[in-house]
């Protein structure tokens, strides 16, 4: 029989009684004629509570200590999901990770898939099991350690499988209905998107649009995984969420599929940096070693030997970036005057596949801003994004005016 | 280095100040030169929920999926165990039922532990490690599913790990700080005792004073583990709590050292059963079949070929025991005129190896009881233990008259 996976989330756990309306759709699938395999989250808060134990004990905590226990939510939702096929007579059993097993690196708490022996599971399917239960987010490391895949892990288990079971999709649901054109709280107009292609999905999902882990989508898009994102409390239908899928399956061709904004940047600034052959080498070497992640670059024109060099990086990240820059300057490896961290900024990006082929998209953007009087801080481009730096303030005029610039509200 | 088992339940770990109290105990037993194994309980409450939400889900549950979900309490107090102790330097970590494994019977939800090897941990131990915190009451099976031991488990994890280990002591922590003559609610003159045997033990486990799983009791007898029960709220001292061991280690010989009482106790009485050779098996036979745990009997002497049986036995099991008789006597196998359940009674017991060798122990328990003008209902009696079935109404009454009449407020 065909395999599909489900993967369903933590608001969609939450309870005994979400757990039975999830595993009701899970049925509804079995008499479709799938082999399902069900991936599961913790109960919305479970996981929570169990960091905060972590954090309250050991603030600088043993990672494959907290794998140990923040893992241990997902077992429990895998055992009532079994449970509850089980009382609706749908042949089912939980799979926790280490028995699969879910084979990672000895990456704690960020590991990584490296293989999902599927025997044991297709071996149950053909004696008549027709759901296996497993516990998202956690694998076993070669040293037979618990491992998790880091926040949002649970997608990335769902897609792992998908592609290690050839399985025909790989349905997440959660508490959205799909993927917008842009975040429906900053714009009213924003509309669910019926198809994306993996790319977009991935430029969206890492610029901040929070429906995914980046990474089940990268894997997915290696993989070739159909992946469709739906709500667990609305009416199912056949069309119901957004597909995520190869770029041939995408009829559809407009040069912006969607605006993705995110507060979590900040905009640092070097000021009066010598400026001299190797000097981006020496300021984003040890920004690199201390872990943070650089995004946008912008350098000015140097005069008199010395030049701005700007850079936006996670709010999160700005104390760890003044150290390495700090220490570099100690160390006398790079010269600044200044260091200035803009914690005030916002990044808006316009995502599309189809820029590659309609020119004009980034002019139209930087006239839309300009029209909003919004003043553009730092620029950067790749084949199918453009994102700008803003201040704060403006990103909710900024989304809703590039929204309407490209006609986003219309399907078509 | 010697190894020194510690187990703390689930109120001595309830949250993570109490985690690091029981943290710091363990601390001094490494400082004394201990390696230590810790078993710990799930945080207390947490089984509790979790049985509930099997109990929601799925009234009749798979046990396999029971098990599966109510082991990861444990698993998260022994994550948070060992990230307590590193946090004070201690070097320690987590050992979940199967990366041990503690191997165990298929006997879901009452599975018995049948090896737990030693290698893993013991190589731990030499490489520097001093601490392994093991989740209690879990195992694996064979098929490599999770398996748990029953409610108390972790008493039994602890001492078959005392008892593989070779350890020295098995100290298990919890909410009470020693065995007592008999339960201080009833008697408020009920003294702590300093050594008990395993035998006596074994007696006052099973009859109702809930200080230690049965279970792990027979273990400790049959390996020779000694136990030391003590509380993980008092200031720790050299002879906190009562030490379980051998009898040969106990010089103190009194005829009775415990009164237990049990108010979990039916009594059931098959009026004018026609008496025949083979009708005890014809009505325990069904009942043994029916999982009903039989305790005392009595037969009345047969009058013109009837007689009345009496049994006890515990009082959840009342309506398993009619529907065994009531079945029985359809199909013609036994004929009585009525069954009559009389569930208003209690167990009161007299318990101590010294009755061996003293006599009168008996004598001087039932003219105890007519003193009180107290009616005993049914007697029962093994060779250091004297029960007796009696008002439930009476019970208090004769614990503590029992307790006087037996001297045992005095330590010798």
């Amino acid at each position: 029989m065909p395999v599909l996976v489900m993967k369903f989330g933590g608001t969609s756990v939450a309870n005994i009684d979400r757990i039975r309306r999830a595993a009701k759709r899970v049925g509804i699938e079995v008499a479709n004629g799938y082999d399902v395999i069900v991936i599961v989250s913790a109960m919305s808060g479970e996981t929570n509570k169990l960091v905060s134990y972590v954090d309250d004990v050991s603030p600088l905590y043993d990672a494959r200590e907290y794998d140990a226990v923040v893992s241990s939510g997902e077992n429990v939702t895998a055992g009532l999901m079994a449970l509850t096929l089980q009382e609706m007579d749908v042949p089912a059993r939980s799979w926790q990770g280490w028995q699969v097993p879910v084979q990672t690196t000895s990456a704690h708490s960020a590991a990584r898939i490296e293989a999902i022996p599927s025997e044991n599971i297709m071996a149950k399917f053909s004696q008549g099991m027709r759901v296996a239960v497993v516990a998202g987010f956690q694998g076993v490391s070669p040293e037979g350690r618990i491992t998790t895949l880091g926040r949002g892990g649970s997608d990335t288990t769902a897609v792992a499988f998908a592609a290690a079971f050839d399985a025909e999709r790989c349905d997440i649901y959660t508490d959205v209905d799909g993927v917008y054109t842009t975040d429906p709280r900053i714009a009213g107009k924003a509309r669910k998107l019926e198809k994306i292609s993996f790319e977009e999905m991935l430029e969206l999902a890492s610029l901040g649009a929070k429906v995914l882990q980046t990474r089940s989508v990268e894997l997915a898009m290696r993989f070739g995984v159909r992946l469709r994102v739906l709500s667990s409390f609305e009416e199912y239908d056949e069309t119901a969420g957004t597909l995520i899928c190869a770029e041939e399956d995408i009829v559809e061709n407009k040069p912006v599929v969607g605006i993705a904004a995110s507060r979590d940047e900040a905009k640092m600034t070097l000021v009066s940096v010598a400026d001299r052959p190797g000097i981006a080498a020496a300021i984003f070497g040890p920004l690199s070693e201390h872990a943070v992640n650089v995004d946008m670059i912008i350098q000015n024109i140097a005069e008199e030997g010395r030049t701005d060099m700007t850079f936006s990086c996670p709010i999160d990240q700005v104390k760890r970036a003044e150290k390495a820059l700090n220490e570099a300057k100690e160390k006398g490896e790079i010269n600044f005057h200044d260091l200035i961290a803009d914690t005030e900024v916002a990044k808006v990006s316009a995502v599309g596949i189809g820029m590659r082929s309609q020119s004009g998209v980034a002019a139209k953007m930087f006239q839309t801003l300009r029209d909003e009087g919004i003043n553009i801080k730092v620029i950067s481009t790749s084949e199918i994004k453009i994102s700008v730096l803003i201040d704060r303030k403006y990103m909710e005029l900024a989304v809703q005016a590039l929204h309407d610039a490209f006609e986003l509200e219309k399907a078509s």
